[in-house]
């Protein structure tokens, strides 16, 4: 997605060959008008497949669900990172290490929520080793419903979460892909050939 | 705003007469439609207030923060309620306590997303005591930056915290305003004049 990608070069920050950080307009502050258009991105590349339930992961996930959820017309499903005193409901669980932040979390969603006959669309803000997606796959399959697919805004290609989807039959989009950070420079994939002409 | 009035009868529970959950359409899953009409009422409200940017709290505040920063055309900027440690940059924080999770969180804005030209526009989801908005306009006012107004989905009017705000100097407008939950039923304060032509 040309308008991503154009936004991770000129805002995204290198801070190693492993961190790519995107702070100013997705991980903390958020740009509402590329959050409409990443939505809108998702919901064409998902049209046709009959989802019926996004879920993704507080915090950075929510925009860009909420703003698929919107152009797809289904509702939106935020895992919770531990378990909060309020939510007195059956959990769906699943443990999930952030490398970033060196840290394991539960990560929850309530079973009613989520059905057998759910199509899930799974969304994240970024994909790295796969942890955080793979927990989510992990939920809604405990709940019987089925993952049509994951929808990523940012994949760290170069680590090796998206093949550990694929490698488990699951569909990956997205919507920018990152080569490589080595030297402070984002390198991304390539390029999309609709968006040459 | 009727709709979202109609939204808490029909799908909200009345846990106590303190606590109602809305976690069908607002603080787990998430209704992006209603959102979509929440963004639209906020920047309806504060059209005409030069409000360059949104402030809001993770995980509930950023699907409406998001819907009113699409409609203002400004950015929205999360308090992440505890330190990640990939955000090295120097932090404006206050502390928090919430009294339905019987914890105290320190709230963190980084410093470079506020300056002193902003007429911030403080979002969330919910006002009950107060604390957490209380703590938004603090980290707002370190910053230099000035509070235009706060904007809150719902609000629990029968507790203080709209007018702890009010006597502030702080203009809040709240969505939906409940006056009671007693004995299990969403009492509403005065119907909206405009809602009932």
């Amino acid at each position: 997605m040309r308008l991503l990608e154009e936004k991770i070069i000129s805002e995204g920050r290198v801070l190693s060959d492993q961190v790519l950080k995107v702070d100013s307009f997705l991980n903390h502050q958020i740009d509402p008008s590329l959050m409409n258009e990443i939505g809108k991105e998702f919901a064409a590349r998902f049209a046709n497949d009959g989802i019926t339930k996004i879920v993704t992961i507080e915090s950075s996930g929510i925009a860009p669900a909420v703003m698929a959820g919107l152009y797809l017309n289904v509702p939106v499903v935020f895992a919770r990172k531990r378990k909060s005193l309020t939510l007195t409901d059956d959990l769906l669980t699943a443990s999930v290490h952030s490398f970033t932040k060196k840290e394991t979390n539960e990560i929850s969603v309530a079973k009613k929520y989520l059905s057998q006959d759910d199509q899930i669309l799974v969304i994240d803000d970024f994909l790295a080793v796969g942890q955080a997606a793979l927990g989510l796959v992990e939920i809604v399959q405990q709940s019987g419903a089925k993952v049509a697919g994951i929808g990523i805004v940012i994949e760290k290609s170069f680590q090796q979460g998206a093949e550990k989807l694929k490698e488990l039959g699951l569909r990956v989009e997205s919507l920018a892909r990152v080569a490589s950070l080595s030297n402070g420079e984002v390198q991304f994939m390539n390029v999309q050939v609709e968006e040459l002409v």
